[in-house]
């Protein structure tokens, strides 16, 4: 593996001064329920109320905002079938840049539909038969397109850590950071972050139990690769962790942590209950695992980042109607 | 009808000085989504992130940090099997009050359960047999208890008018501002804070359009009664106004518009959709209306404010399944 530049906090500073107007500040929740279960001060980072429904549209707005002219001419071009490839329509949408957006043909219609109105071309392919990744580089070579993938970027993990950087700047130092973890890119940013602004504060990723790859990852010490984990978390079905963040979570996280889809669906029915919150269930990790070690954080200060909020309704109405 | 001494602004004024440090300071939220569509700015003042998830805390502790030492010592009864009774329990014991709730046994268990969690003593009756306001009455008498009813107060009603106040503080003067209307304690509070705020504000209320007495009695200038309406605003299902609030919707209020449940419905999935807000259904009454004038609205600015977020979670659920 050849010397990657890691991006470094002076990269989430110029991030967020270059996101600033376009990306939501949201909210930092609290709840006294919270509080009293854990003894603990607990503080939500909801990056639900982000443009788009999740954290993802920073590190697209970042990363297409430092385009050259001609890149920005030519255009973006990025695969996804989630969260990125609607924060690439939007951001290139706002920057004046063509986007084309490579997804699978069975995807759900509401997400094709969402990716357009944002204003990006949908390539359609069949997963099965076709290889994305390929149909994205022959549209990069043919038409000049840069591709920015969803995490493995510097720009895009200097654009997720300014999660954290507002969070920091809004309550203070923590003793302890959850952060959702699927390809690692918004938790590579955000302990970026902690290590500046709060030196002591833990980090830990929290990822799927179905799919632990980044926890076997850290233990090992090298990228450990796995099959498509069979979890409702499905920001969070990545199989293997990426150059960039593998390193950067050996450097700067503490531990990683997984949680169970009963867990998803237990914290998604007490944020829909009690905070009045809809959080899908990959946004729901942080909190999960948060609480199945409750008791070592006492008298704690914690900080949790709720990733998104993007959840099929008629799904989530199943999640809420199941069994306690 | 003897003559009633109104709560003015300046109560609602005091009052925010009063439930200030006890209630949240809750979030005014906006969508671009939702100025896209209305080709207007509209300002949602998110009571559902209020304490025990309604306006309601509001009232009830204005009107519980009235008490004189007598009457905190002997205690405080309401008669609810809604978000009063909450407002009531909690308020209560953050002041030290023994507090008496007047419950159907039939109540959700959940409701009962939640009131007994903040510490309120429930008195459960039959609905078919016995009659809730004697109870109510023979426990003020015998135990010298204070009877705080849910919206006919003047303190009650100058506590909810902070709710309004929030809002104009936060955003300035409004072109229109809707409210949802039960017995109208929100919206005569909120009328006052506007008529001083914002004078030239159209305040309108909205009904369920199967229990549209409000708009009956303002209409004929006399308090109309009607049966209890069959809606999904379980919020607004009072059958007539009270005597202050009747009054002063017809001094401060423009007009009162009504909602269909299927309105309400497709106002509950968007809020869950596009805002990521669990809103009860009474709590959409404000925006269903106000989507369906949405062409005399163009260019102005609006407020709408989002009563609660407390419904049953599988309920809820059923709501979010059904078809569009």
């Amino acid at each position: 593996m050849s010397e990657l530049v890691l991006p470094v906090y002076e990269d989430v500073v110029a991030a967020a001064q270059r996101i600033a107007g376009h990306a939501n500040r949201t909210p930092v929740m609290t709840s006294r329920t919270v509080n009293e279960e854990f003894g603990a001060d607990v503080f939500f980072k909801c990056e639900n109320y982000q443009r788009m429904g999740a954290f993802k549209f920073r590190g697209a707005m970042n990363a297409l905002a430092q385009f050259t002219p001609e890149q920005k001419k030519a255009g973006v071009v990025a695969f996804s079938s989630g969260n990125h490839a609607q924060a690439i329509a939007l951001s290139a949408r706002l920057l004046g840049i063509p986007a084309a957006i490579v997804m699978p043909e069975d995807a759900p219609a509401a997400k094709i539909a969402a990716t357009r109105e944002y204003g990006g071309k949908v390539i359609l392919y069949n997963r099965y038969t076709e290889d994305r990744q390929q149909i994205g580089k022959d549209l990069a070579n043919k038409y000049g397109l840069t591709l920015i993938p969803p995490y493995d970027h510097p720009h895009v993990i200097a654009g997720q850590g300014t999660a954290a950087k507002e969070l920091f700047d809004e309550v203070g130092e923590l003793d302890a950071l959850f952060v959702c973890l699927g390809g690692g890119g918004l938790i590579s940013g955000c302990a970026l972050a902690a290590r500046h602004l709060s030196p002591s504060c833990k980090v830990y990723g929290v990822e799927p139990e179905a799919g632990n790859d980044a926890q076997q990852s850290l233990r090992r010490r090298q990228i450990v690769r796995i099959d498509t984990p069979k979890t409702i978390a499905d920001g969070a079905q990545t199989t293997f962790l990426g150059d960039y963040t593998f390193q950067m979570i050996c450097q700067n996280v503490d531990d990683i942590f997984t949680a169970t889809d009963e867990a998803l669906i237990d914290s998604m029915k007490f944020f829909a209950e009690r905070m009045k919150m809809v959080v899908e269930p990959t946004g729901c990790l942080g909190f999960a695992a948060a609480r199945g070690m409750k008791e070592s954080l006492r008298g704690k200060r914690i900080g949790i980042i709720i990733s998104g909020g993007n959840v099929d309704i008629s799904r989530y109405a199943e999640y809420l109607a199941g069994p306690r």
